[in-house]
């Protein structure tokens, strides 16, 4: 039967001339595609380099740097992860890295090491290829909905060849340093790394982010043939319309999910300032303790506008540590920010082992002011709650315990905040006509709150729906909610998911 | 004789409502005045927060944080080193955080962390004291010079109210958290630590960063205190004429300095392909040894437009894995860069160990471009010369190897070049009308360039003409000085300073 490497494995070859005619023209088109992107900057192309060692991906890809302008084209490499990157969920490294919209990056040690490596096992763990799949399935989907293009070139040849070529350049001691230990170690394994690669591409080619085989026994061949496979890419971004929707998080919603129309009712404080301390002492000592130092905190805090957010962070922070945790208050993206996934930002901000991440506003920003105030479609907000879940979902598996708290007004007790705060001279700043405008639109953001609780109440990633109209309450709630959280991690033992895939991203690199 | 505890140390006081009266005012007159500075924008204010402990830093600042407007207020809090900042040297974690021009940073475990320490020790050692004077106050004027306001505020009261303050804290078991067990050894060894305050202050207070003593047995007075000296800072912005001057970093300088008036002479390679070959096993070679793993390389190019930087780059990079470096072609500063000190781009690109960090075209646009186009003052650019040789000492002294290349083509080769440029397909985009008016400017361009070597042609970092007429000579010319100076790392132990000031930062805080 026909399979993928059929045509690259009969190592295929063309003249030095044939390719000169061709690469004219394709390196002509590659520059003007790069600036005719760049001039648009509404799509980022990632080139994934991959396929077994000793096939000459590096020259490939340097002689491709040679034919663009090497101002807009990233080399994202990634080997052993780092401190910081091990503290972070396995994708944490590869969101980071993106470049801007009309900028190419070209990415070695990519996100499917893990899943590659795994497939390369005499036996594979079939919980672990489903994972992995699952996730690189889904980053990419979610990735080509939001303008980011993934093309991933296999270099490949046969078995004989990759030999040929590394005793050739061995017998040379000029050019012996080009072969690594890992390039010899191909020949003995090729049947299971060409069996793995077979079922890696199987397993995530895409028509947004499509698998394209390079016969790499000829240098000629293989230059004309990433040239032809990058400006084909270039020139057809992708369209949302033409993505593979990716399945779904598998999430446990809450039953029932919290609601506006069922808030909690919490008995009002008798001595709010020792009960206060009280928590405060509590939470000072679970952030101090043992089983924090493995784990970290995101906390995210939505509600309507004066319901007490600013206030509540500051009664939790004023017992911690400055160097424990760092306050995000969000607003509309910047500059910089809208050249990227609307997630890349909250990427960027997650905590270290033993930080607490405070988001005064947050990614939910996505599923309610974008979404009543029309900055974005129907499409992409819909879509966001399983982006989300996903997003948290990872959070909680590389140990982040993730709270979400909802502090709810009532209509009548926001009018009397708003009225005091433009009555204040210290408090005036906090009141604008934006506020004033959600505060007509009250219903339409009820409406989408009340959507967003039924879609992302996770028992992962639980919502608090905390009645903020006495403020003492509602921060004594949020505290004990938090300090219970920390106090719990003592008792438990998580079973973390991604540093497993960390550590063998680290195995195959 | 006075000094500037007498005050603090008697513990003054004041009544709530005083406190009150007084803080409607400045807190009035806070929000007004970082508005004002978030609206033009040209200055950051830095706020240092330092004293011993368990005098009430925390609040206080807890406080100030409520005064003003979160959203443009950055806790800067420094801890013990990451694995990543412990790889650079001990000043760029403080330039990483540099919030933007308008906004306010608090930094906690500040530069002065490390001073500190030393002169709190039975003996200090005058040769640190001095090193750590000197690089304080040359950060502290550098950013001065260029828009970066440093308030610094000495937390201080009396040694009884220090202890009186601890022991009423622990006395209600909900509020003992709140005091550390740094707080409790302050009562012991108060006379060493206010004596190595005073010293602290002494030797670093400056018209243009001065240090307030915050009198803080009495909350009310402390706030009053806070209130007013971030007042008053932030009303009188720090213009460059008022900064006292640093001392020049004591650089050794060449002698004679490279000069392109009497460029070095080398021989055409005879067999280039080979060469080549050799040079690039070696290269490869010397990036794996093990002396490599805990040192860093910088390679700075630079050199009249079409000199060749981009060839000679890909020469180097062919032997290199993706993983070990990076690229950094430089141009005019992106809207970000630019609401920071000009260095700051660069600080946050230095490698970290076991990698190369390339820079086409670099730091030193500053006295190039910047100088001949008049994009900056005189003054500035006339600075930068320092500015910068403190900057390469600094990566020298952590351990990371600093090369200048300048490629050097004559003016009737670099015309041939722009001509081919112009009529290739896939050269054209290298060649704009800034090349041409840059050749228009030669001399300028050269002139400057002399500068630059006589002033920054240092032992530590030193620069390499190479006449680039010849293409491939230049290539193995600068191929080979890199070679050499990765090779004789392996017979050379740098006596590192900077660790050892970072770790003295890591003991203290």
């Amino acid at each position: 039967m026909a399979h993928v490497f059929q045509f690259a494995e009969r190592d295929p070859s063309m003249t030095a001339e044939q390719a000169k005619q061709q690469l004219d023209e394709l390196r002509h088109g590659l520059l003007l595609s790069q600036y005719e992107r760049l001039q648009k900057a509404d799509q980022t192309l990632l080139i994934v380099v991959a396929g077994m060692d000793g096939v000459g991906k590096g020259s490939a890809i340097n002689t491709l740097n040679t034919w663009l302008d090497p101002r807009h084209v990233h080399t994202l490499a990634f080997g052993e992860l780092t401190e910081e990157q091990a503290m972070r969920p396995a994708m944490w490294r590869y969101w980071n890295a993106l470049p801007a919209k009309g900028q190419t990056g070209l990415v070695f040690g990519s996100w499917y090491a893990a899943l590659m490596h795994e497939l390369e096992r005499k036996k594979p763990d079939p919980a672990k290829v489903d994972l992995y799949t699952h996730l690189i399935n889904r980053f990419e989907a979610h990735l080509a909905y939001q303008g980011v293009q993934v093309l991933k070139l296999w270099f490949h040849l046969s078995a004989q060849a990759q030999s040929t070529r590394c005793a050739a350049l061995l017998a040379n001691p000029d050019t012996a340093w080009r072969v690594s230990d890992a390039d010899l170690k191909v020949h003995k394994k090729f049947k299971r790394l060409r069996k793995a690669g077979l079922e890696t591409i199987a397993l995530s080619h895409r028509q947004h982010a499509p698998w394209v085989v390079i016969p790499s026994a000829d240098e000629h061949l293989r230059d004309v043939s990433v040239a032809r496979a990058v400006l084909q890419a270039m020139r057809q971004p992708i369209l949302p319309s033409q993505v593979v929707e990716p399945q779904p998080f598998p999430v446990s919603l809450r039953q029932p999910p919290s609601s506006l129309l069922k808030p909690p009712h919490f008995a009002k404080a008798t001595d709010y300032d020792a009960e206060l301390l009280h928590w405060q002492g509590r939470l000072s000592r679970a952030v101090r303790s043992k089983a924090f130092r493995n784990r970290s905190m995101a906390l995210v805090f939505e509600g309507q506008d004066a319901a007490g957010k600013g206030g509540t962070i500051r009664r939790l922070t004023a017992a911690l540590d400055v160097r424990n945790y760092d306050i995000h208050p969000i607003s509309a993206p910047d500059s910089v920010e809208r050249t990227r996934p609307y997630l890349w930002r909250f990427w960027r901000k997650l905590p270290r082992y033993g930080e607490i991440a405070i988001f005064d506003r947050s990614w939910y920003g996505r599923v309610l002011v974008e979404r009543v105030e029309r900055l974005t479609t129907p499409a992409h907000w819909r879509r966001a709650y399983d982006e989300i879940n996903g997003f948290e979902a990872q959070l909680a598996a590389n140990g982040t315990v993730v709270l979400k708290f909802w502090l709810s007004v009532s209509k009548e007790e926001q009018l009397k905040r708003f009225q005091e705060r433009e009555n204040s001279p210290f408090k005036a700043y906090k009141i604008t006509d934006d506020d004033w405008r959600n505060r007509a639109k009250w219903t339409a953001y009820r409406r989408a709150a009340q959507d967003m609780f039924a879609q992302t109440d996770t028992e992962t990633a639980p919502w608090h729906i905390v009645p903020s109209d006495d403020k003492k309450t509602a921060r004594l709630h949020v505290l004990k909610t938090v300090v219970q959280a920390l106090e719990a991690l003592d008792k438990t033992t998580l079973e973390l998911v991604e540093p497993a895939l960390q550590q063998q991203v680290n195995d195959q690199v």
